[in-house]
């Protein structure tokens, strides 16, 4: 019988995750029952979110409770089968926990098709939760028109590497922000932004003067705090700003005011609307079929920032907030 | 010839309007050229609005010029005109400025049906700027479905009894916010609105939870500051926001921080939208239609709060400021 190796949340985190907060165990693996699988799990996707889903503040899912395996996304094989219709073997990507043989319900699962001949880095770079987000993002929350300049922050990261080419692609004028000189020039000369911001390099306002010099029509916001306050700042007539994430609170330990250009959104008459992916997980089909095809014809790209070894998710997890990963950070377990 | 008498901007004002930020002229009244009428201003409509065009800040439009007649919305008869198609004794709403005798182009003026026999007072309580916001800003921008709880802050005020009475049209439960237990029982009482918070009377947080036990669906806001933030705290999934007004800092003299619970628009998914009314300027007959049937039915009521002579226009004004209007403010004029 098969070793499952995990990561308990041990306390919740006050500010950043500390070593102690999560504690690591080793017992028998599972067996599934009726309608379950047994997942040996390669890869564990390392998103912000997870540090939200660590506290116990209102989420919009249920804390992970203390003592309970860490909840993540990852994508893995099935090894044991209990499930109709999910023969052992099949790839399936899902919540499989911080774990190295998870325990799921089969119907939980999104199955792999081998016809479709995506390698395991492409499910876990583009065709998921990550991709998805690009895509509803930029297609339906906050649509950029041709000639539009579009701005979004973490750039370099999973979600905004992915949203900015979709933009470009539906002819808007593409800026990014980003936290390195490397990440900025990936940015301009491998995906094709029309600029980036250094944000550690120049000031984020005369960055966006810089770079936005009519103004921004749409932000797509994956950070809060003072890049979402200077780009409230600079909004042009009727923009749109989607809330993807405010990753800038999410080790916050207090509540931090809101953006001081606040007033800007009715001066300005804009549109701003949070979202969460997981409200449109009836729709993926439609967002993968885009996204594959994009993949396919090489208009899309994406990279993987992979760390090895379940034994240092935090380690990784924690790179997401010094802003130290390039592209879809994740965790090699097996 | 006439003398037009009125209120010319002198200086810009710090936080509250001095006496000393306009002076009153007397000059003979202006002969209109081609095109143009000379208007007798009956009535002038004061808005919060008229503070933020005192403020050289930017804002949807040009500021005031110190020197300039203070600009304001109002109605009047046309007494000289140049027009082809204006007759004097035309009744007509505007930008007349806060003078007794306008000269305008007669193009900007919207001139009122006698045939559909209306009052001056509708006009200046409902058919028009303050009608058009509350309709639109309720059927379009923030629209209650049936069952929702629609929340309205300065309820008892122009724009906020009217944008309540028709999301209770429209099958909301409606609960107002205003200042005094008279405007409270006005709009219970009156205008059949569910449930009312007096602000002053109760901390507005447990007033929202006493009256929104399900939370709030719809936030109709016009004051922005501690208000918005409390509703923020309380909205549901889903939840969609109009900003149509920010009087809570419109005499600030530093930038104020934005709502404290900015990050609920994501967790909860939420819609907010600033809008202007006069992005709806092309469609105010629409508006008025239904709003003018509306009033001849008997469904949609509204309460005139007029103070006597221009030289108070200030003072009228001011009471916007310290909530002591009920209903639609404005000065007579003649």
């Amino acid at each position: 019988m098969a070793t499952n190796r995990m990561w308990r949340l041990a306390r919740r985190p006050v500010g950043d995750i500390a070593d102690e907060d999560l504690t690591w165990h080793e017992e028998p693996a599972a067996t599934p029952g009726d309608g379950e699988l047994l997942v040996e799990v390669r890869y564990l996707s390392l998103d912000p979110t997870n540090r939200t889903w660590m506290s116990d503040l209102p989420g919009y899912l249920p804390p992970v409770a203390v003592g309970d395996v860490m909840r993540g996304l990852g994508l893995g094989v099935v090894v044991e089968s209990r499930h109709p219709r999910i023969p052992v073997g099949a790839k399936v990507s899902g919540l499989l926990g911080w774990q190295t043989h998870a325990r799921v319900k089969g119907d939980s699962m999104f199955v792999h098709d081998p016809a479709l001949d995506f390698s395991d880095e492409d499910y876990l770079g583009v065709l998921n939760h990550i991709g998805a987000t690009a895509y509803f993002g930029v297609t339906e929350v906050a649509p950029p028109r041709a000639g539009d300049t579009f701005v979004v922050s973490a750039a370099a990261g999973a979600v905004g590497s992915l949203a900015g080419q979709i933009a470009k692609m539906r002819g808007a004028r593409v800026v990014g922000i980003a936290s390195t000189p490397d990440k900025c020039r990936y940015l301009t000369d491998e995906l094709g932004f029309d600029a980036a911001i250094d944000r550690l390099a120049e000031d984020i306002g005369p960055g966006l003067d810089r770079t936005c010099p009519k103004g921004i029509d749409v932000y797509f916001d994956n950070v809060g705090g003072p890049i979402l306050d200077a780009c409230l700042a600079r909004i042009n007539l009727h923009a749109r700003i989607a809330l993807c994430g405010i990753i800038s609170q999410y080790n916050a330990t207090r509540p931090a005011p809101g953006p001081y250009h606040f007033p800007n959104l009715l001066i300005r008459r804009a549109k701003l609307e949070g979202f969460i992916i997981l409200d449109y997980a009836m729709r993926f089909g439609e967002a993968f079929a885009e996204l594959g095809a994009w993949m396919k014809a090489g208009k899309l790209r994406y990279r993987l920032d992979s760390i090895q070894g379940l034994e240092n998710a935090v380690v990784g997890l924690r790179r997401l907030f010094s802003g130290e990963n390039m592209g879809k950070m994740a965790v090699k377990v097996s």
